[in-house]
């Protein structure tokens, strides 16, 4: 195996697609290949080519696709006949992996979380940690933020910003208020000041909240990346409203932006944290609503779910805390990496006036319209890197490459995005904006 | 391994649990032990127990615990680099479920459905579905059942009758109406008759429907069984009303009542139909919506989630269509499984006066109070037979072993369940009612 | 003056309606005439036609139009500048009424109710009623009725069944569910005994109601009126619920039905009670909302509105109660006229094998159409007789003569009413079915 | 009868109010006196005190207490047995008031209007306008303001931004947006651009609108005047976006701000206006929703209520729009007076370095706190004048005088404000901030 792309080009059969698969898919639209096996940084056709995937399940496989550590623990298990499915019982899976949760992540960090194992998707674990938030505050409205993303079930869905998601529901999206990010106005504003004289008003028909819901970084909404400052003032503003600080870091965390939360270090600590996408380290469904213990105050089984607790996932996970964040290397490793990849990128956007976006191994540019951004990673897959798009008109073209990636590939992957972005916004070269 | 089960006396240590887990956790309560491995019908605990599942899962692993067919063919798939996660990628796996799907599934029985991958769980499945039927309809209320369970999300927890459970949602839940299930007011009382009133009556107060989401038997809910006529009638109603019929299948499908689908041979077909539980045979969290070609309207990604395609679940959900579902000697085996279970759940709650419900190999006995109930699914446990209750006050003790289980092990574990129910109703005995 | 109608036969000139009236204007297209003056039952238009209004504003005339007695009181009123608007300031007026209120309302019934004046119409006045069960109760949902008209604005519409006006609301009507209503599935079915069931079932997906608001006869609904067993145990279901019982009697209540309130004798006592229509008694904007003192818990203003002391109406209020009701005369008038009518209703309905409705002087006849009625009531207007329907599909003729009508002059409306219903419904002389 | 204030000082006998009216009263709390008859601008109390009304039903007296005209007409009309209650039937009271309503109101102002008669309360017809404006654009959100008040009934109080008012309602308010009104950010941010922003952006998380619901001035939210410019970008905002633009002119109509409507020559048309408060001119209940004919939609009734047809009101609205209306001469003599107010008022907070704030004869002091407000209040009434304060923290105290007051009658007012204004703000003579 050699550490180059080498993409087919012929499409598959998709027939029995379209007998039988919903019209809602949407990658293998712009990815019109059928992958069969996959490993680290590159997923293979069934036509024999080779990808570099710098989409990485929208930061699901931070680790790469079938870490070998990861892998082998999950082999054992399966072998072995562990448990695959045991609702919410103890097992030994799920035991292992909450004392690795607290030796790996919490008691280094310091913090006092428990967890719940919501259904094994992002969106559950999101709808679990504002049902929370309601139930201990008595209060209905939550605050997200423009351009946030949270999920598709209808809770959660609420919290999203996007209209086209929005408008998937089918009923008015209730009980939340959408306000304005980090930036969201400029530079010039400061919209931490707007949400704090809003809330601060007894007029301004924004209820008290149960719950300030905000991701660090946005994933989907364009990686938008709020300061630290920022997220301590919204912080405090929670504190200081009776509402709880809910981080959403279904994409950031798992070390996406250099610590194992995409919080550390900020100043401030979130009462409930959402995880999922990362969490399980190989891809498996894994979610986790993390929360205070004197927020704990649920009755048995008011919040379940069938899959709530996937022991595959937990194998895996407990393996991927332990091999990566047993100590600091790998947030060093990342932290070191997503510096390369901001120079990188700097210097392709600067070369036709654009701007990046981002932290950490979590970055993008912004070449101006969903149109050019098509382009690019359109031309992209043809030299055999998966490359996606998010941002409110998908015009973010967005690296989220591996968090595992050598050195050496990664440049090699920016060079394929460079030539394509040059090739996109040079006129005599490509589409024209 | 003999066939016998052999209970640990001993809990497991869960200071863990205690101080990592929320106390949202349910199962573990009433069953304190930790287990570590499980094949077909025999769970093992830590401490050396072995115990017969007539829990399943709740009906998740129909086929018993880590099949040998299904999990070698997950091990076979995982050693092969397979694709583990690709959001919604075309992958061989998924190729090859839907085939399955095709060729096991929809083709024999005369359906012409097509498959939505929606987040790998049931609730997610449901969310699709009502967004779905809301989308085509133009229509925002759907009509649900007393005592239904659609699952926790906020669309889907609209659907549920539990107040426990909608009480969690921290607001209220709307656009749901629920109606009276068959029977729910005694047998004199056609609750269809009165459905079809009130939305022929334009002053009833109920808007016109989007869907009619119905359970054919409603597991959650206390085994309530729908006949045939009732079901047939809904269907109409919903037709006739411009409403669309979704059978939530994801309980009682997968073969629980005899035929992959609970509503098979019954003379009518849904629109839509939800699946999870046993669909992916070996209890790995996966769900689909199925429905009529014409109602696949969705823009594409209007509804998504990172694990919409759990490739593992499509790998075991394949070996397990082909597998069990080729022929048609397994759904007579359920059916005749059924009628045996049938016969002895009868012959128990007769010796008592008491009823039994349900259908096919989902069924259970009406012990008058959760109290009297928890006191027999106790003394359950005690002898190594793990049995869980349902209904509104968890009145019913619920047989949900695994389908694929032998006569004879179903027959010990019955003499134990008929220990336990005379032990807990004859005062000299147990406990008063 | 005589004591017949004289209709006239032009319909006026209605440029300026064309022009500038909304088309939302419903009455003036089956009644084409312009009235200029109106005294006891009489109404006249602009080219000299004189009518017997059996509509009497849906209840709202039952003293007749313009009764001299009130009209004095307002004359001497006005002509002394008394307060005609001042908010809710203390008024020489409003003592008045509330001393009235008290002497010959409350008192005498021994009841101990506070009255908080609303904006001035119904539906402010249910509007704060149903604000009030929630604020008290923390419960949000409100038990409505099949048939059951509250209002037009949106916490009244939620109330109301009627799916014309719902539709009008444009946005989804939550928080209430639609109970049917006494006699709603036929005589045999107790729906009393089914809202039972549904609230004692904790996985009803009925939510633990704020307010169970009930009409004793159901005007707009089609003049159903619930027997006062049926009553009774509504209220008594109300409480064991934890519910609040309001009485909306705002088209049944102020003699209607014979007593001043329309639940009088029957045994219970409504928590909340609506007044409006007949309360000024001349017809003037006006509405009430009572309540037991313990339900008092409002902050100052925050129920509000800028007509909420309606001072000409407290002046012909007091005339009207202190003229009407300070002794028993009139209610025992009202039941024996009541008899009167429901002979003769009884009697034009048997020639045609129909079916009668409602109570007190609040009667009607089912004509089994809109059709049919619109034709009867046609034909009544052509004889000078003004009379509308009401009912689910506008079948029912409605008799809402005011209650201080000479018997002859019923009986002379009843004459005309009896020949249309004879013409509408033989074939040879009318229209078909 | 002399020009000055001479309040009496003795608290009436409130014993009837505390045993039978609703503890929500609010304005009889700071003015505990009994009012008889009032006339222009003095109101008289049962004690013989007579006090100078700047509070005017909060605008509703803008022609002051019963206007010899208004009375005079109401008068003869009631004399006459002029219809009092005729639902929505025509009368000559009605085509006169679309007559005058045409001839004085809209034809010179080049506006074609539709009257829509709603129940007769500003919150009725705020709810009719946002149903309309569903109902036209099949969309459920309405944008609102912070600070706006528009009601209490269920739409309309989702549309207010006060939280107390707000509280009340007993379930979550949905359906609404409410967006930063002119200079609440401050001068340096343009609230409209902010609004853009978030309509233009897929991703804000903010619905399409059906409506942006503005009042020009915003008399409860603290006498905050928007400017022209500001409403005619938001006015093309909503044009640009597909959504209607409603004006709330209830409070700053009928000639407040100098117009008869708020909005004239500010460059744009508002597709729905509503009036209520000064529209019968002598403080009936009275309320229009205001509409262009091609949006006139609706069905028959699909928005009734019982007195939207409150024929006196017809007769003094009408008396008061020819009155008035049918010159120049009254509009240029508030803009005149209005000036004189706004000179004095300056005057007043430039002693004591505040700010004043409103336009035309709508116009405020904001004196820092509802502390200090209450107490200039209540200074001015223990001098004879009726005065109140509005804004958040109830911190504006409020000037809104009949606006056929005097001059000196008016600055006589002033005076006693001044001195109260002084009193309440100078250390040495009364309370601290």
């Amino acid at each position: 195996m050699t550490a180059t792309a080498e993409p087919s080009h012929t499409a598959p059969d998709t027939q029995i697609y379209e007998r039988r698969e919903s019209i809602v898919r949407s990658y293998s639209r712009a990815i019109p290949r059928q992958f069969n096996r996959a490993r680290g940084v590159w997923m293979h056709d069934s036509n024999g080519g080779k990808y570099l995937d710098f989409l990485s399940g929208c930061s699901t496989l931070n680790y790469g696709h079938n870490h070998p550590v990861l892998k082998q623990a999950l082999l054992d298990y399966i072998a072995g006949d562990g448990i695959t499915h045991g609702l919410d019982l103890h097992t030994d899976a799920k035991a292992d992996f909450l004392t690795a949760l607290e030796d790996v992540v919490l008691r280094p960090r310091g913090l006092d979380y428990r967890a719940m194992f919501t259904g094994p998707t992002g969106t559950n674990a999101v709808e679990a940690a504002i049902k929370l938030a309601r139930k201990v505050t008595g209060r209905e409205m939550v605050i997200a933020f423009t351009n946030g993303f949270h999920g598709m079930t209808l809770g959660a869905l609420a919290c999203t910003g996007n209209a086209g998601k929005r408008s998937g529901a089918g009923v008015p999206l209730s009980h939340v208020a959408h306000e304005p990010y980090d930036g969201y106005y400029g530079p010039d504003v400061d919209t931490a000041a707007l949400l704090e004289q809003r809330l601060a008003d007894p007029s301004s028909g924004l209820d008290a909240p149960a719950a300030i819901l905000v991701e660090t970084v946005q994933g989907e909404g364009g990686l938008n990346a709020a300061s630290p400052e920022w997220l301590r003032r919204v912080a405090k503003i929670a504190k200081a409203h009776g509402a709880l600080l809910i981080v959403d870091d279904i994409q950031a965390g798992c070390g996406r932006t250099g610590g194992f939360f995409s919080f550390e270090g900020m100043g401030f600590t979130p009462d409930i944290v959402t995880l999922a996408k990362s969490l399980s380290g190989m891809g498996l469904p894994f979610a986790l609503t993390l929360f205070r213990p004197e927020l704990d105050i649920w009755s048995p089984g008011e919040h379940n779910g069938t899959f709530r607790g996937n022991n595959h996932a937990f194998v895996t996970a407990t393996a991927a805390l332990r091999h990566f964040w047993s100590g600091r290397e790998f947030a060093a490793d990342i932290t070191r990496r997503g510096r390369l990849l901001e120079r990188r990128l700097d210097r392709i956007a600067a070369e036709h006036g654009l701007a990046t976006r981002g932290r950490g191994m979590m970055r993008g540019i912004n070449v101006g319209s969903g149109e050019i951004a098509s382009a690019i990673t359109g031309a992209c897959f043809e030299q055999g890197l998966i490359i996606e798009t998010s941002g409110p008109h998908d015009e973010i073209v967005k690296v989220l490459a591996p968090l595992v990636i050598d050195d050496a590939v990664l440049g090699a992957g920016l060079d394929i995005l460079e030539r394509s972005v040059r090739a996109a916004l040079t006129p005599a070269l490509g589409v024209a904006a």
